[in-house]
């Protein structure tokens, strides 16, 4: 029998969900942000105007108006090109990670470390090995990546934007540089962009990163599988994203999304359709809004690093997506577990490396708790953290 | 890279939901029975009662009201002992037969012939060797299914109740003894029920064939995985469905099933309980009305075969679920593009085996269909046939 252990982060984020715990632990996007009555009303739109039919079997690919919707938004927002027919609508993005890892499980996958842990227990799940290469604040370390694709692997696996859980992107340079070496290796590349609609569009007197690049996907379309995500740009409850890739592998996912659930909830397709295409609802509204939320939820918690936490390193200021990485001087393991018992959780970061993990770092995120409640967690942590360094006293390995 | 050919019977679908095409062919359930008005309320009421937190995520296991609901329905209905630990919620049972296969990925899967084409196309999605055994109108083919566990197949995939394509449902002396076999090998069954609440509860009267069995779960929980589905007896765009396995499976299915999707649609788990246990919305009421239009609909199926077209014969009357099985003289294949041309479809039965195809077969779906529209269809099919059989003229093989 083939198993994949439970991992520890399961555990963490089941204890970081308790009553009373300030979480900065899991991804969970804003629920006041959700358009829960606009959802509601289209909802109501579809059953009035498709009654029982919207409840029958649909086709494997996905609601056809969604499609074209995404088709539209890619090219117009992401410079992506697509048509309908390179659109499968999957049960959010994490299933096209798991139709991915089926459709190149003869593997290598070479996958960021450290990286999005869902995509490494989906290959997992898939017996897909894994090479793990490391990460430069620009993007996939280059020649490991070049020296993977040389050895004979045939797929790359990436977040290129707002990294989980770095929150890196990639360098317009580097983006490139990926998009040749997927040329030259006849490689491809699964390319999760679940924060692609987030970015903080911010001017360089904010920041002194670059902006991010344009998705790989914009450069190379035709080595590329994308995937979308309606999760954080919406709500993740309607488990909905989506896979573009180019035509001669939409030929080869279709069955692979056949055998894995037949299609996504068809009611819920129209649904989303019907709040993107009609009513009142403007999606450029609602994101710009999101957006402005999570950019003061990020300057709230740079402040507080700051004020509170003065030796915790920021080594990558996000410009957008929902996590920020930070590096402390010590192994932040026990500092969980103290945390926890302060009532505040974070991920302890070693948990998300495959090979050398780093535990002296963490992923915080910033997108779940109010900025007041971010002030007030990293305040607690701090006075958690200045605790355990007095009781390790002058002898601890710094 | 790993590829599952796209089956012809997908082209079959396609073309019998052609508008003017009378299509036996899919496996739909009829569309006036869904609940329609009672789901939208349902989702009225837990979009009142939780507003946006309805569409945050949730947790994999799925709603534990849904939970609590099954729980107490397998035990009532079917015998099944389980409690909510053994439970986990699935995005159709589709996603439960993916799972298995991820699960005993090492193989062979030993499944009956002819058989349910999903779960063939997610075996060989999942890449799981499959050993194909025949089947008799009581159940699988024991010396066979014992030769195959003997041999080291750790795997039964089967389905105990009026099966898909034939109609059958396993004796009472068979399902025990696929009992025995499971705990003689220490193998394991996924035991596929999607239409369990569809039996038409038949005195003896009306059928000489025996009542069907309990399901093997009833008789050996510890050794049986047991999908079930809402697809059937609710709305299948719900795409919701069940999985109960015995506790030390369900903690290795958790992890799988995470990583296929983190969890099924949080909202319509809440709408789907909200339905089942709130509002005025009666279970029973609305599975006997199901239960009577579909026997009424096999009734008519084989009132109109007897008259119309005699030479097919029917080797099982269904005693529930949505599918019979008929035979014919000649092979059905080109009977079926004939009938397409005449507006007709239903799917030739060769397609549902994997070894030795008795292409002298058909599937006939009796659920979407409304009883006249059922005669006309069967009208039609006799009028090709007969036409048929005049071209090949008295030399045809017959």
């Amino acid at each position: 029998m083939h198993t994949v252990q439970p991992s520890f982060i399961r555990e963490i984020l089941k204890a970081a969900s308790s009553p009373g715990i300030l979480s900065m632990a899991g991804g969970l996007p804003r629920e006041a942000l959700f358009p829960a009555d606009a959802f509601l009303a289209a909802v109501e739109r579809v059953m009035r105007e498709h009654g029982a039919s919207a409840l029958q079997y649909a086709a494997t690919p996905g609601d056809l108006r969604l499609r074209e919707w995404i088709a539209d938004h890619l090219l117009r927002e992401h410079g992506i090109p697509s048509v309908v027919e390179d659109l499968i609508i999957t049960t959010g993005s994490q299933q096209g990670i798991d139709i991915c890892g089926k459709l190149f499980s003869d593997g290598p996958v070479v996958m960021e470390e450290p990286g999005y842990l869902g995509a490494i227990l989906a290959m997992q799940a898939n017996r897909v090995p894994i090479t793990p290469i490391s990460t430069t604040p620009e993007g996939p370390d280059l020649p490991l990546l070049e020296e993977a694709l040389a050895s004979g692997a045939r797929l790359f696996y990436g977040m290129s934007r707002f990294q989980n859980p770095r929150g890196a992107s990639y360098s317009t340079e580097a983006a490139v540089k990926v998009a040749e070496l997927l040329n030259r290796y006849d490689a491809w590349m699964v390319e999760d962009d679940p924060y692609g609609d987030l970015s903080f569009d911010e001017t360089a007197a904010e920041s002194t990163a670059a902006p991010p690049s344009p998705p790989v996907a914009s450069i190379a379309p035709e080595r590329v599988i994308y995937l979308g995500s309606f999760s954080k740009t919406i709500a993740p409850s309607l488990r909905l994203g989506f896979l573009r890739a180019p035509r001669e592998l939409i030929r080869m996912v279709e069955p692979l999304k056949q055998a894995a659930d037949l299609h996504s909830s068809g009611v819920l397709q129209q649904a989303l359709s019907s709040l993107l295409t009609g009513g009142n609802f403007s999606y450029e509204d609602h994101i710009g809004r999101v957006r402005n939320a999570y950019r003061s939820g990020r300057d709230t918690l740079l402040e507080a690093l700051s004020k509170k936490m003065p030796g915790a390193r920021v080594p990558i200021i996000p410009q957008g997506g929902m996590f920020l990485w930070a590096k402390t001087g010590e192994s932040t393991d026990l500092l969980f577990r103290r945390a926890l018992k302060a009532g505040v959780a974070f991920v302890p970061g070693g948990h998300f490396y495959l090979s050398q993990p780093d535990d002296r770092t963490m992923r915080l995120n910033f997108t779940n708790l109010s900025p007041r409640e971010i002030f007030d967690a990293i305040d607690r942590l701090a006075t958690v953290q200045a605790e355990e360094r007095a009781a390790a006293g002058p002898f601890r390995d710094t």
